[in-house]
């Protein structure tokens, strides 16, 4: 009892590890111990297909010529009982003769559910639930909303002044904030499964937003909420191995084939004024398999975003400057009261280079 | 010698008792020990008019009844040599038998300026200087300011949303920030020799500048940038015991009468454009014996000041909301380019309440 804390919280530094590599899967860590408390095996969960984190401690032990029979494995999440691109991690457990079962907390994916635990204490496998659970669950924030609420955690990247300018008024935006901010948001765009953008942002600034100031294993997909399909078959997100979705709102069967020419998939989700509908494009993505949306686009997006409710986490950028004008972080309608505001809560703030990282999020907003 | 560190910052936690006291003088902290570094006597600098740190630190030994000959003074500015209101502290020190003197930091007093120095060696006391000269010299910024530039320190307040705006379009602004934000105000204030505001905040919000919540021993005096003389006579600034200085660009003679038989000073300072001359305002500000000047207007006249280049320091309160759009913190005309931002470099970052308290200083703008 006295060891779970500690190899709890190891367990979760190495389901951190799995922070750009595991999507669409949960990260997650796990750690076998015999009953002095020492490490048997350790592991965490691979690139989706590959092994998770309970088979890997396990072949770790293995490896290493270790008997873990009557081990305690300590495990972030619920040891899975399906048969996904793997087999059951429970039946591995049990297999292995491991005698208890530490879990952070139970899986949310309706195809685990509890029957992870049932299954191990149906076969004699003693199961404590709890310790690590809020950490857990935050590292796994976009699993969770995707299992939970059937759409993925959003969160909205802006870098602006510390007066709150996003670009001049001509659009001119890069850059204000420094190379350290801007490598810290690739590390942000490295741990999403998407990276969306608006078109206005590929007419103006052909981005590839792809991570490249950052050592990753995988690129995030693309999504870019194109209602009029304008995205230009040579623009620059157009990349090997990458998914890029293309959300519009109208018919445009030659732009459209010639999207699809250059491996775009291109989803029509008309909603309101000709625009996409992004609530059905959340829960679209969400059946994709996307966790955590990373976006990077425009105040106009990010204003219709924030007006329908649809963000969950600012991840702000500002940089030590006043630019005195220009386009702001997210255009919303002028209200008329200051308790129309839209409300957060800062989370956290810190230091990067010579800019200020600030995450906000809408109170309660992570409550599902 | 071992002692010199911790009693010299025993010395300037005394000298921060002063914040809220002892402008227009520096905020000055004292302790004499004997030769095993224990505490004699201690002290900081009193209301203006009264006795110095020395002087209190002597008089503190003098009450328990302990023999300060041969003592060492610990002491976080230079002791003066002149006769001000008190007694030169030079000499109170040497007729005590101080034997030695350790200084942080040489008065920008043109009227000390090291002469202090000069009249204890001379009396044979030893004089060490340079111990926690940064933290008495930032203690002291505005003092610094005003004997070295001959201007005070210009602090910027201003309270705005996450995304830059200070109040809604049509100027509603009560409140943005959090009632734990506006107590922190508050305490700036409180230290700060004055208090400036447009008179564009004068008509529409009548705000009272003074200290309320938090407790000091003083009241800031009030400024007010009123080029044509329009403030109300019966504006809700006027207050017994607190000197308003009014500054106009154009000769309104009835209306400063009116203003001048409720006590304000009328000051004419006329620029360019009719507006008034803000670095003569500064200069004149200065040789009234101000220190820091403490900005809250809007964002017409932060502009103004920040264009000009006569803002010092940022003290940027952000609530956790967005507002989308209304008045920004400053109005700066339309950047071309941007690297005509202006730059600033962040100093410090707290959680205020649910706010953040951000201070950031124009890069070198602190040496002087």
């Amino acid at each position: 009892m006295a060891h779970t804390t500690p190899l709890i919280h190891q367990a979760l530094g190495l389901a951190a590890q799995a922070l750009f590599l595991s999507s669409p899967n949960p990260r997650v860590g796990c750690i076998l111990t015999d009953s002095s408390g020492a490490i048997l095996g350790q592991g965490f969960t691979q690139q989706a297909g590959g092994p998770h984190a309970e088979v890997m401690a396990l072949r770790d032990a293995a490896a290493a010529g270790r008997d873990v029979r009557g081990a305690t494995a300590y495990v972030t999440l619920e040891p899975c009982s399906h048969h996904g691109r793997t087999g059951p991690c429970c039946d591995a457990l049990i297999a292995a003769g491991i005698r208890k079962v530490v879990a952070s907390v139970a899986d949310p994916n309706p195809l685990v559910g509890g029957q992870g635990f049932e299954r191990l204490r149906a076969a004699g496998v003693e199961v404590e639930i709890g310790p690590g659970s809020e950490a857990s669950r935050e590292l796994n924030i976009g699993f969770f909303s995707r299992m939970v609420r059937k759409t993925p955690w959003v969160r909205m990247k802006v870098a602006a002044s510390l007066d709150g300018f996003t670009a001049l008024p001509h659009g001119v935006s890069q850059w204000i904030t420094s190379p350290e901010a801007r490598a810290d948001g690739h590390a942000w765009r490295a741990r999403a499964c998407a990276v969306l953008t608006g078109i206005g942002t590929v007419l103006e600034d052909d981005p590839q937003l792809d991570v490249r100031e950052v050592a990753t294993p995988r690129q995030p997909h693309m999504v870019v909420v194109d209602s009029q399909l304008q995205t230009p078959p040579d623009a620059r997100l157009f990349a090997p191995q990458r998914q890029l979705f293309i959300y519009a709102a109208s018919e445009h069967p030659e732009r459209q084939k010639a999207l699809e020419a250059r491996g775009a998939t291109v989803i029509h989700l008309p909603g309101p004024h000709g625009k996409v509908d992004l609530p059905a494009m959340l829960r679209d993505l969400a059946a994709r398999g996307v966790n955590e949306l990373h976006m990077e686009a425009g105040h106009k997006l990010n204003g219709s975003f924030a007006r329908e409710g649809l963000v969950d986490e600012w991840l702000t950028y500002l940089a030590p400057k006043l630019l005195g004008s220009g386009r702001g972080m997210a255009a919303l309608a002028p209200l008329d009261a200051l308790d129309q505001a839209l409300a957060l809560q800062f989370r956290s703030v810190d230091r990067v280079g010579p800019d200020l990282r600030i995450l906000a999020r809408a109170p309660g907003r992570d409550q599902f």
